[in-house]
């Protein structure tokens, strides 16, 4: 099986972008229990704000989505842009408006180009392919150098069914909520008596331990979006199978964006053990992934542990003694090195585009990991010029 | 008047670097006065642990400092290296070794070349010249670029004294307390009645709003300290008058060290207007001066102010509806920008290597200045390879 049944998509270029793809748009044959998480930046884009209404209802059947423009920062023009672009496709897909999901990604502060979206949204019914869901998430990307894809097929009983996402991310990425893009299908629908908006449960939590964990650059965007759609076509699924293979897959595509970072050439993991809860690892977790001088030294193999005892100490408000902390670049121990542990260190930076650190506390027993990547004249190169 | 009365000073190479100053010593013929504020990093340096114990009482004669090498993550072994430090040129200089302070700054988690220092040590008496401190202010640099000094004589009657500062800066800058190295020197002595550590408290007031509102890359030394040294020869000065000049002073240093940030090409300015408070135009301010993103678009000229937006949206739990927040770039209104308004911010940005930024946020009738600098291919590089 390569896609969940039921859903349909293209992606196309409209001439918001020179040549490559910049419109997509994502239909199910039935609508979908949805649930989505955004951004918690104070200025969300004018699609952040439709999109949280219309999700209130739990329900989905479409999501249009444009990239190189964010429609943020454009006020009451940009929301009646973004719905004007729903009802547009609602009446070209004959569905409702209110079940369609408007996501934009780009530039911040520039107006929609709304004539080439209506004219996009008016014949999307032709253009719509069953499965074809890579085109979508080529289309969704901005300064991405790869399209980033995870899908799991599960077996129950003598049914097959499957969890599809996919995402963006590249730059602005310090998710809290969700990051850049995310969509994620399935055609199972999730056996739950207890909750009435146990969708949103069940992503939230994959989420917080995926999206939420990595960091590009220590900056929210304003159009940050994670959405789940089950159009359960392929019947019912017990919760906590679902819930493994959403964290597996939210895990694997977070992983993805953190790797494919403006100007990335290494995927940097930070596992924090032996923290006493959530809250110690994150913050410990978060100070070593954002460390420009950190992720510099990784890009450049050089052993310069120090900075890793810099960016764990100054979490002011989360001292722990030096005594206990241990500190493992790959399986070296860092702590008191000779100059064989340097060479080794260079040697193991060098050797790997997949670097992980090990950080323990010796507070507790909670586990976490974080994913970023490293800084590079690339991330500069590509930033300084973004709009010009 | 050069130098502020009774205070000599020299600095040298002593082979912890290949052939430029590395180590300093300043010495004061009478007793100081004094008071100093430390990083907050949960990994203090040797030094600044030894240091606060030796300026408890409030009294210093000489600081001995060394660059190339911080003496952090050293150990007990790093504390008896800073005490024997203070031991040894205590004896040569005939004063208490209490009355040293012992700085360091450098690369973290490498031994202290002892015995280089110890030699130093014994023959600094007959290194040590009336005044001389661009010697020092040259000795205590990293990837500093620049000396940075400021000074400030001031007429009191007929009495004529000053107060001379010297900073070093460059890199892992986001001084909570105080930046990286720097000693603030005088001769006048300030008449107070009210406090029993008011030497202390004007210090702490000056870094509030000098060090404390720098940042070059959000990561915090394990090094940072600030000293004020008052040797009285130039009789007393009213506190207000000295406070005000011992302000300018620390925002000179600070910002001197803002604009020497390791690859900068430009010194970013940002003014916070109507806020509520100084939490609030701390958080803010502190967002946008460390947003790699505007950083880097100011680096390029690029006309991308909605990323001063991103950023000032991403304090959370400070949300400034957007219609009451103005920003500008220069003089420069950006909200709503038109074609021609871009332009405008490429000239402008193009045109100075003092970038201004000014948020109102229409909250109050707090103001606050922050400084940084941009974010460039050339502090890629530096940290790439720091080490190696």
């Amino acid at each position: 099986m390569k896609y969940p049944r039921g859903f349909y998509s293209f992606g196309k270029n409209i001439g918001i972008k020179n040549k490559t793809p910049d419109f997509a748009v994502i239909y199910s044959s039935a609508v979908c229990n949805a649930a989505a998480v955004f951004t918690k930046n104070n200025y969300p884009g004018a699609p952040v704000i439709v999109g949280k209404e219309h999700i209130k209802n739990g329900k989905l059947q479409a999501i249009v989505i444009n990239s190189k423009n964010a429609n943020v920062a454009t006020g009451e023009e940009g929301i009646k842009n973004a719905k004007e672009t729903c009802l547009v496709l609602g009446e070209s897909l004959g569905i409702e408006a209110e079940n369609i999901l408007p996501s934009s990604t780009g530039v911040i502060g520039v107006r929609l180009p709304l004539e080439k979206i209506v004219g996009a949204c008016k014949s999307a019914r032709e253009d719509l392919k069953e499965g074809n869901l890579e085109e979508v998430a080529a289309a969704i990307m901005t300064t991405d150098t790869k399209i980033k894809i995870a899908s799991k097929t599960i077996q129950v009983g003598d049914r097959e069914g499957m969890i599809y996402g996919m995402a963006k991310g590249a730059g602005m990425i310090e998710p809290n909520m969700a990051t850049m893009l995310c969509y994620i299908l399935t055609d199972f629908s999730i056996k739950n008596d207890k909750f009435n908006n146990f969708y949103y449960q069940m992503l939230k939590k994959s989420v917080d331990k995926s999206f939420n964990c990595i960091s590009i650059d220590s900056d929210t965007s304003t159009s940050d979006t994670v959405v789940l759609m089950s159009n359960g076509l392929a019947g019912e699924i017990e919760e906590n199978i679902f819930q493994e293979a959403l964290d597996a897959i939210c895990i694997e595509l977070a992983k993805k964006v953190a790797a494919d970072g403006e100007g990335a050439t290494k995927l940097i993991q930070v596992d924090i053990v032996e923290a006493r809860d959530e809250i110690q690892a994150r913050k410990i977790g978060k100070s070593v992934i954002n460390s420009p001088l950190v992720k510099t030294a990784i890009y450049g193999a050089d052993p310069n542990w120090g900075r890793l005892i810099m960016a764990i100490g100054k979490v002011f408000d989360e001292p722990i003694s030096y005594a206990s902390l241990s500190v493992q670049i790959g399986s070296i121990d860092v702590k008191d090195a000779t100059v064989e542990t340097l060479t080794a260190i260079t040697e193991y930076l060098k050797s790997t585009n997949e670097v992980k650190i090990k950080i323990s506390l010796q507070q507790g027993n909670y586990e976490m990991s974080f994913w970023g990547c490293d800084l590079t004249e690339g991330y500069v190169k590509e930033n300084a010029y973004y709009t010009s």
